[in-house]
């Protein structure tokens, strides 16, 4: 478990390598550059980290040529702040434009690349978004004839799901204050709470223990059980019988942990007990099989092997576990359709779940670094029996 | 100023009221179908509300129809929760599902759309996102040939800019709490404490005083004044003759506040009081011209004239204010190009700012609502002069 307070920021050393192994996937893929739109893809080879992304009104551009640093295209909002990192080539311009959000900045930049017919690389694949107007980039597209885009997600991801040290330093940290706050639930939640002062006592811990934000958490609290697992909370006060549950993204220096925690008030019934107790299990199946060389096929198939024990019906929530990083969640994903390879220094949550009962369902979820040896825990693993409040 | 909680969530009448209107506007511009894929516009037409779009992995689609009630398009996981909606029709694939994410639910809705080659809106104007792969977004299209997509960005910022009574009320409700917490801050901050644990202090008392996230804090300190508005805190402590400045979007049920209050550590200097004044003045004209009939553009020349007095620079962070609502900005914008016409019921942001001395700056924010009778405050107003910690 990380202790100390790990140093903020990168060095400028770390985005020139990022910079450099993007660099040469794309001479493998023939990519003269890579257009980049997106908050994480933006921070990962820049380190430009502001929340003013939640404001829908600027898009914030980033180009990567062939070779050099990084081009930003940006609102002249960002450019103090981009003017800090390891960047050069920094344009800016007045946003709000409604007529042209940087587009002419675009064009001019690209043109060169249009005129010699160059290929480039957009983020267009599965977990992709591209981040600006849809009639900007029809627009964008239209004014540079010759220009081919090829879909470069698997390029950019392959990149952001090996972690570096420090990444992985941060996200102990960050896990180490999650454990930290989950370890003080019983203390600061007590029977006849209502859910929604639940959440607020948890994010006040949270932040007592050093996070930087909580901006996700969920969870759910109903006799024996829950039935949903991403509405926000009720008024309902915690009665005896119920099973708790918080599944928290907290943030510290832009990285999320991502796990949750099962509690019972007062009593736990049988079921619950033994759902718990087949979920805790079937996490020890992923936590011995995240080694390198297995596929996420194989984590799946594993931790699936022992919900099937207790709940045949083959429901989850759509994987058991997924990359974790920047995001709350990451490439790749704990299912059957994901054959991606482990490899060290992916970070990774196992999130088995399973339904029983009357449309209930229970998860659990811790998160591990996979080094040579295999798997190791970043979080304060959790209790072999469902704990009792 | 608003004391009582409001209820959670909205009546059904509401949702039936805001899709009637919709299809009033689709009616006028000759649309069979409106088709949506981001946060807002889904919560505005289902009252679907969950932290869960924080993960890119899945996409969610509404579809509203020329008439009857909006159809969606989701993964399984959220489909307990779209169930409690006012719908009827809920179709789910067991996302994620790389090779087809909703695709094929998608064209079988909207084949017969195609067939008859009807005319479909999609938002794809200024701060629009369309949030699914880029990569999909063709495959639907060119698996829809006939198929015609129009721009319906106007459409819908012109529904989401007028405020209903019950949204109204919760924004008043957030800006109260936001309030609160800003008048406690001269209590919760002192002379030498780092920005970082500024930050947590704030983020904590906003909790105490009742929001449900705080999901946006910026701010910044330095001797008299501050040069940059969107970075991250850093470890710096407060110090003697520091500018403090914290904005902030606090968000209960949804809706967020969004402004911000500068405070002069232990001394304030000449300078920095004459910029406050400035800018507390060009608010007043700002509050004073925000009346129906008047425009966007007349509040931006409003306020600029006050700011020119001190700052003859016309540099501004690009607008003078904004819309607020679910979004922490929403449209219309305060800016010389935006001529939308004021009306009753518009929640805005009124945000003058300056440039001053070598490169600082100072920003001043409130929260309105217009009304018949001009702009009725949702903030405690700010003091009218700078105050001292």
């Amino acid at each position: 478990m990380t202790t100390n307070v790990p140093e903020r920021g990168f060095t400028d050393n770390e985005f020139a390598a990022r910079t450099r192994r993007a660099q040469e996937l794309m001479a493998r893929d023939g990519l003269a550059g890579l257009f980049l739109t997106t908050e994480p893809e933006v921070r990962y080879f820049t380190g430009f980290q502001t929340v003013f992304w939640q404001s829908p009104t600027r898009p914030w551009f980033v180009f990567l040529p062939a070779s050099g640093k990084p081009i930003a295209i940006i609102p002249e909002i960002g450019a103090e702040l981009m003017r800090r990192s390891w960047l050069d080539d920094i344009r800016t311009w007045a946003a709000p434009t409604p007529n042209d959000d940087g587009i002419s900045l675009l064009t001019d930049l690209l043109r060169p690349y249009a005129r010699e017919r160059a290929r480039i690389g957009v983020m267009k694949g599965h977990e992709t978004v591209l981040r600006m107007p849809l009639g900007d980039w029809e627009r964008l597209v239209a004014a540079l004839p010759g220009l081919e885009v090829a879909d470069s997600t698997s390029l950019v991801h392959a990149l952001r799901m090996i972690k570096s040290p420090a990444e992985i330093e941060k996200l102990a940290y960050i896990c180490s204050l999650g454990s930290a706050t989950f370890a003080r639930v019983p203390d600061i939640v007590c029977h006849g709470m209502p859910q929604d002062e639940v959440f607020r006592a948890f994010r006040r811990e949270a932040l007592a223990q050093g996070v930087d934000d909580t901006p996700y958490l969920v969870g759910a609290a109903e006799r024996g059980g829950y039935r949903d697992v991403i509405s926000p909370p009720d008024r309902r006060p915690l009665q005896n019988g119920d099973v708790l549950m918080l599944d928290t993204g907290l943030t510290w220096d832009g990285y999320f942990c991502d796990f949750d925690r099962n509690w019972a008030i007062g009593v736990a019934d049988d079921r619950a007990r033994r759902a718990y107790d087949v979920l805790w299990r079937a996490t020890e199946e992923g936590l011995a099989t995240a080694r390198p060389g297995n596929t996420c096929r194989d984590l799946f198939q594993a931790m699936g092997r022992v919900i099937a024990e207790f709940d045949s019906s083959g429901a989850t929530i759509g994987r058991l576990g997924h990359g974790l990083g920047m995001q709350l969640t990451e490439q790749p994903s704990h299912a059957d359709f994901d054959l991606t390879v482990l490899k060290e220094n992916m970070v990774l949550t196992l999130e088995p779940s399973l339904s029983y009962g009357d449309g209930l369902t229970m998860v659990h979820e811790e998160n591990i670094v996979v080094t040579a040896d295999g798997a190791r825990l970043l979080t304060q693993r959790a209790a072999p029996e469902l704990p009792v409040i």
